[in-house]
């Protein structure tokens, strides 16, 4: 999607025995943190008599932004580089999920039970009444997760297979985060009629159907079109996932900064799907001005058409009181560009459209970038409140539900809670279940 | 499939206070087997200083048959009868399968790792090698299994939804038979043009397709198409996997009656994707004259265009040395059609063509029944094998090759091995694999 644009740093574990005396460790991060390289995680692997071997996750630009790293570690005194290991490649090898039993298997009996031939009595129970699948199969606890691998992280079109590592994350994180049996369904066309035709064909499968990076502009149409045709949940996470969050933001940032958001006028650089999302849910929410731009004419026409009013970039950034950048263009918002009291959020990652620190020092308000703004605060406890509440459908109350639950959890002083903040991802689906019910698309 | 029809046998269980004494145990199971009611596993729950509770499971065939057997076992002196327990509709809650995640998720660095940043650079290695994709997502050991729910065991076109329970089935011993994750697809459609595009649009989501309870003769042209398509295995269950596992009887049938199976005359009576899968596999293996028929005259068409001979039944049992029934309908073999000396596989479940204590008396060499001769025992060494050899296709070869490891590893005086046997899902996947690269199909 647009905010993960550029998305793509490396990330390598450097394997290093440190001196265990004051001042090692400090040296170390210090050596890779001049030469511009990130810091995760650091482990302690083992601890000798005089060395400590530890494991130091960085994410570097690319491969010569390791070598200098990699030259600065080595000349730390009292550390020593053992190895460069590629964790990332090591969680992706044979794939990151897998279909799994539920039930045991140990004896003719067992199987005799959810096989054949027990397994009959419980197919003719939904013969009978189709509501008992519900019961006594998965398919409730089930989403699809549907690409076609034309907009794949910020990596652009890169085809449905290269797109499966980022389809499996979600199916991690779908059964991590709320225990939803996560599917990945990867479509072989970009041709908007076998999607749909495709999707709903198999539809029966599952709970909901996540669409999950497909470009701008079919997203649209293929997402309107199929929650039309289906009776259950069908949301492209790009446009929604993403907009729940960065309202979930806007509504602490604002209250940080004593602004009421439906009073001001927003605008949004950048109108594709996460751009469009992000619009139709602040009007939804009660914003009364979203004014934006793209390089794309049909884009602008398409916001003109929600609601809001297109504009060009310094239209923007002169009239908005509020700034949300999803482009991928890192830089584009120039000191210069930046009003007074103006809240920004630059999010496209790694780097943003304006670094927040530059952008608080050329005036605004509140700046922030996309760093903690991830889709995956939103979408689990989203799918989870509409599987449960058995929802025909993921409407604007059950997202604005969704917002507000996330904005509550932050913690002081953050726009938005932790990812894995368990309590977060559980209030987020007690929300959304609520506002199934009291919207009136929960069924008994 | 059609082996399987009628094979919706109720299974319940009793929980009895047994009386730890000599002789109790044994006058409740006779009282279960005098109303003719199948028992299953026995546990002991918990050993009481008088009583033992136990768990007894039994097969029954509707619930009045099931109001006489409790009746049998309530006037048992010494045994109380405290519960009737359903524990396949225990088994079936929630659904029997769910997708989850392989990798630990503890800290956001684990997040980085898994899904953005980290993930971006797996998707750019397998955009730039696709065949990468074999080693970081878990698609080469995925399996499809789709249905269109109109053939669901011997019940019939109950539909996809009410089909799950077996999709489920399948990938619960998928899942522990041999560590493929198999993925339940259900279909909404019965038009094959809609349900080969769909299939086609999603196959590069799996490793290979396994079509499972689609009703003949649909199912011929949907296997053959997309074989033909795609450059992954495509296989239908019911007509391959069915036929390997009465090849590998076969074989041991005629090694005990000391016939040469490929000399003799083979007759199939039901030719639906059992009959006609098992007609191919037989005239695979070298069996010569293969005769047929069925109530449908355009299978009998497709026999003669395999190479076999159509005829009536009484042609088929007066001239087969050999004889497979698979039509679902019990009885159909009366005791003086059967000839003197011949083998008769009568496979219907639960109730068979002719009981083989009927067969045998009225002369037959040798008689068995379906209740061993089930699928499980072939699909998941047979895909097991294909997917570690990379294999392109499932051909005959490779099925050759399933029956007869499957043959050599009954114990003595079997028919075929057990299902729970594990060595003999790792020896079908080894002899699959092989015959995959002898005969071409393999990819390093």
């Amino acid at each position: 999607m647009n905010i993960e644009k550029g998305a793509d740093k490396i990330v390598k574990t450097l394997r290093v025995l440190v001196t265990d005396q004051p001042g090692y460790l400090g040296r170390l991060t210090s050596a890779i943190g001049n030469e511009r390289g990130n810091i995760g995680d650091i482990r302690l692997i083992s601890a000798g008599l005089t060395h400590n071997l530890r494991e130091i996750s960085i994410y570097v630009d690319n491969e010569s932004h390791l070598k200098r790293i990699v030259s600065a570690v080595s000349g730390v005194e009292g550390v020593s580089l053992e190895e460069v290991v590629d964790l990332v490649e090591k969680a992706h090898l044979g794939g990151k999920i897998a279909m799994k039993s539920r039930v045991p298997i140990t004896s003719l009996g067992d199987i005799r039970k959810i096989y054949t031939p027990g397994v009959a009595s419980i197919c003719r129970k939904i013969q009978q009444r189709p509501e008992l699948a519900t019961m006594y199969t998965g398919i409730r606890n089930s989403v699809a997760i549907v690409t076609n691998g034309t907009a794949i992280l910020g990596l652009g079109d890169i085809g449905p297979v290269a797109g499966m590592p980022v389809m499996e994350g979600k199916a991690v994180l779908f059964d991590h985060l709320v225990g939803i049996s996560g599917v990945p369904i990867l479509i072989k066309s970009k041709n908007i009629e076998h999607i749909i035709q495709t999707i709903w064909h198999i539809a029966p499968t599952f709970g909901a159907i996540k669409l999950e990076d497909i470009a701008a502009p079919d997203c649209f149409e293929i997402e309107s079109r199929l929650a039309e045709m289906l009776d259950i949940p069908v949301m492209h996470d790009d446009q929604h996932g993403t907009a729940v969050v960065v309202l979930a933001a806007l509504l602490n940032a604002t209250r940080f900064t004593g602004v009421t958001l439906s009073d001001v006028t927003v605008g949004i650089i950048g109108l594709g799907a996460a751009g469009i999302g992000i619009t139709k849910l602040l009007l939804a929410h009660g914003v009364k001005q979203v004014i934006g731009t793209d390089l794309n004419e049909s884009a602008k026409e398409m916001l003109n058409s929600l609601g809001g009013t297109a504009t060009d970039l310094s239209g923007v950034m002169n009239d908005a009181e509020i700034v949300i950048a999803t482009t991928g263009c890192p830089g584009l918002i120039k000191p210069e560009m930046v009003r007074k009291g103006q809240i920004i959020l630059a999010l496209s990652n790694p780097d943003p459209e304006i670094r927040p620190e530059v952008a608080m020092a050329a005036g605004a308000a509140f700046a922030a970038d996309g760093k903690s703004v991830n889709n995956a605060l939103a979408f689990p406890g989203i799918f989870r409140g509409a599987l449960d509440a058995g929802a025909t459908a993921i409407n604007k109350q059950m997202l604005l539900a969704a917002a507000r639950a996330i904005a509550e959890h932050a913690g002081h002083g953050e726009l938005v809670p932790g990812i894995l903040d368990a309590n977060v991802h559980a209030a987020v689906s007690d929300a959304v279940f609520k506002a199934a019910w009291d919207s009136g698309v929960a069924q008994p």
